[in-house]
């Protein structure tokens, strides 16, 4: 059995990795030099820094390769939550808000950290090749043939010459959102397909250690500026240093560009950022060199071809990054994708087939959610009534397990539940929360009057409480029945 | 200026001309052979005879070539409507619908000829040179210049080689529904796009003459066998045949092959088909050799980068033809096009937005009009609400032209109104009528009473409609203040 994996990204390298463990013949292609050439520059890719989460470890743990997961897990940053950066009457504040209430973190990793990992593995398994600078030039999927050429300088008796055909029995397409695989797959497929540029670019800041070689901020979050019409973040990396990225609208993007307002336009929206991550100089510098870059949205479907071809990630499904789920998803494909190629040993057109018709409502939703929680990092977060629901949904989560009630963010980040299970979950959750929300308000301002001016403010918490999780398990109880 | 055209089929090849009248230095490139090679089959294209009308024919006309409007109307068939074959009550009946209250028609035409004449027409002209069988390898927009491989045995001194690079001012991609000029100029622009493949395949039919060598059924209709789950039409030719198309799902396809039972299905479903049209035979024969084909529905925007790249017709909004719209809307983007350019002499990126702009609505509107119409041809035109809603909105046509009323099929078939600008004025209206139809049959009922046995149907007929006109005068009234 041969496989060809097609793009040596995390999401690839994967892929290759459950095809090596399993003894196949594992060939993979990739388009750009290695990223463990000390030539390469560290910013190749696009994507730098990842929040590594459940479904991404538990798809690199079911390799078998503890070793490889537990030194993957060890080169990571845990993030405990958002802390949000306001002001708030003329002062600047920090908020924290923790991700999880049972207190299990996101993971601030490095990508190039995993991809290098994940590559070390396969280059040290007698049935694995890898070819760098090798374009996929054509794929023939009826007769299970591909078309390659080499760009780098190297040949051997598999890639001689410039251009060379191979044969396969599985072609896997991981490579990335303008996946060539996915062009060649819709020639032979009628492929439904959507995409979409959002209407907001980004663009990547280094936050350097501070001078005494410390973290310039606290390095347990995600930090999040938000500004409604435009959003600054921050996540750690292991090295003391922060990657932020801007969030902005391209005419917004092109106003600063103009006005060279830049310094002005972040003091008055993100606060403190300069200078306590970064200079004026520093910023300034960065935003005009750095690359201002577009943020895509696909979906599609089918992901294969009879037996021969299949496509993952984000050539599958490239969403844009509010979620944090990217790359878990990406990863998550895989270990689904193997699930049914060992469930169906023999028939490899119905694992992939099963693939499918499994992994399609769980990418689209995945990436629906991902386009909706701009709003929530960007605005949300700062309203009063979005933090008292989150509170009341977190407390019924901490206290009420029996409930089996889960906030949809810890369902998609915490478990390995399918995306299209979380929503339905989380939408039949949200009937039942919305009046307790209305009757939770109605509760506090009652609560404010009987305990106002008494300390009584631990007191109408409690109060709310219990008449939100009575009203809770009755609600639930008129639903379910 | 030199203008680089992809594609010669009929939209190609129109704005080659369109662009050849204005001086310009025009290239055409086709990946095909010349239809006009005798040894080229007469099939080598997917879509053969078409329904061609106002939008069609106005833009032929915008030429300033008359002589070549006039040569390609005299080739057609008048439609003067549908006729449909159902089965009432046991008993075969056609059902004539004419399209227009005012008598206006649908031309059946060939898309080979329609193209062979503008080809002619181009091939005329000292300032243009085309090419067929040139593949388009590549396009660097940014730097006006592109690629193709010269896949005939000719070569001249502008396409040397098998492979050779050329500049131009501006490229228009008319190359179809898999238009690669498309894939490149998504390489960079950032391009929202949506292609769908319809639930029902497509299988053409040969209809010969009848053995005295006259039309087998009435020429002058589209004819429509509706059957819910699968629709028959047969549009005619002007060598007294028809050409017959059968729409149907997958899965229909798949059990009448499968069973072998397609006489059965075809005298179940469309009456007097077999024998009147084809015999058994020759039905089971063209049914199992002749391709059974996918249907796309494809939307993008822009259409265009820079100064340097536009497409048009099926590259920008490949359509479904259950509106017999595509190919008229793609000779009208050509129009249209040049209205911005001629508009903007001195500022084609202008020129370009200004067509992506105006056009983007109006191809969406058509697309999504195309896909709703398929209902109404399959299963509507059968239902009596439908034939009276019908029946009062071209009365009311036809009785009230000060009303300035027209039905959205006449505006789409018989106008040059923008998609998007029919479609509005058609939904104002269908506010209006659906009060109106329901008031009609309120009236219905009653004047049913009253002039029941009476031989007063006439009476009650206009009594209705005198009901109506003063309904739907008031209503705009209403609406408009």
């Amino acid at each position: 059995m041969k496989t060809v994996v097609v793009g040596a990204g995390p999401v690839g390298a994967l892929a290759a990795l459950y095809a090596a463990v399993r003894g196949q013949d594992v060939e993979i292609y990739e388009l750009r030099p290695d990223i463990r050439d000390p030539s390469t520059a560290p910013l190749n890719t696009k994507s730098i820094n990842l929040a590594l989460s459940e479904r991404g470890i538990n798809s690199l743990r079911r390799t078998g390769l503890s070793d490889l997961a537990d030194a993957v897990l060890a080169d990571t940053v845990p993030m405990h939550g958002r802390m949000i950066h306001v002001t708030k009457l003329g002062e600047y504040v920090r908020e924290a808000q923790q991700y999880d209430a049972h207190g299990r973190d996101l993971l601030a990793m490095d990508r190039t950290q995993l991809n290098r990992a994940l590559i070390d593995h396969l280059e040290a398994m007698p049935n694995v090749k890898i070819y760098f600078k090798h374009k996929m030039i054509g794929v023939d999927f009826k007769k299970k043939s591909a078309w390659f050429e080499n760009r780098s300088d190297k040949t051997d008796l598999l890639t001689q010459g410039p251009e060379f055909k191979l044969t396969f029995d599985l072609l896997i397409g991981a490579d990335g959102a303008h996946s060539a695989v996915r062009n060649h797959l819709m020639k032979v497929v009628p492929m439904t397909y959507q995409q979409e540029y959002i209407d907001k670019l980004w663009c990547q800041f280094g936050v350097p250690a501070s001078p005494n070689g410390d973290f310039r901020i606290p390095p347990n979050y995600l930090h999040i500026w938000p500004a409604d019409e435009s959003m600054f973040i921050a996540i750690p990396n292991t090295d003391k240093t922060f990657t932020s990225t801007l969030f902005m609208s391209k005419e917004g993007f092109e106003e600063l560009e103009a006005s060279g307002k830049v310094v002005e336009y972040f003091s008055k929206n993100f606060p403190a950022v300069v200078p306590d991550l970064i200079t004026e100089d520093d910023l300034k510098k960065q935003f005009t060199n750095n690359e201002h870059l577009p943020l895509i949205s696909i979906k599609c479907t089918p992901y294969h071809y009879g037996s021969a071809g299949v496509i993952v990630g984000d050539a599958a499904h490239a969403m844009v990054p509010f979620y944090g789920q990217g790359m878990n998803a990406g990863l998550e494909d895989v270990r689904v994708l193997f699930e049914f190629l060992d469930k169906y040993p023999d028939d490899r057109t119905r694992a992939l087939n099963e693939y499918t018709k499994q992994r399609t409502p769980d990418a689209q939703t995945i990436n629906d959610l991902a386009l909706g929680n701009y709003r929530e990092m960007a605005s949300d977060v700062k309203k009063p009534l979005y933090l008292l629901r989150k509170w009341v949904e977190e407390t019924l989560y901490v206290h009420l397990p029996s409930l089996g009630w889960a906030t949809q963010y810890s369902r998609v980040t915490f478990s390995n539940m399918r995306y299209s299970e979380v929503y339905q979950a989380s939408q039949r959750q949200a009937r039942i929360l919305n009046s307790v929300v209305g009757l939770a308000l109605a509760t506090v301002v009652g609560s404010a009057f009987l305990f106002a001016g008494n300390g009584g403010l631990q007191k109408a918490k409690m109060g709310i409480l219990r008449g939100v999780c009575l009203a809770a398990q009755g609600a639930q109880r008129v639903i379910q029945g």
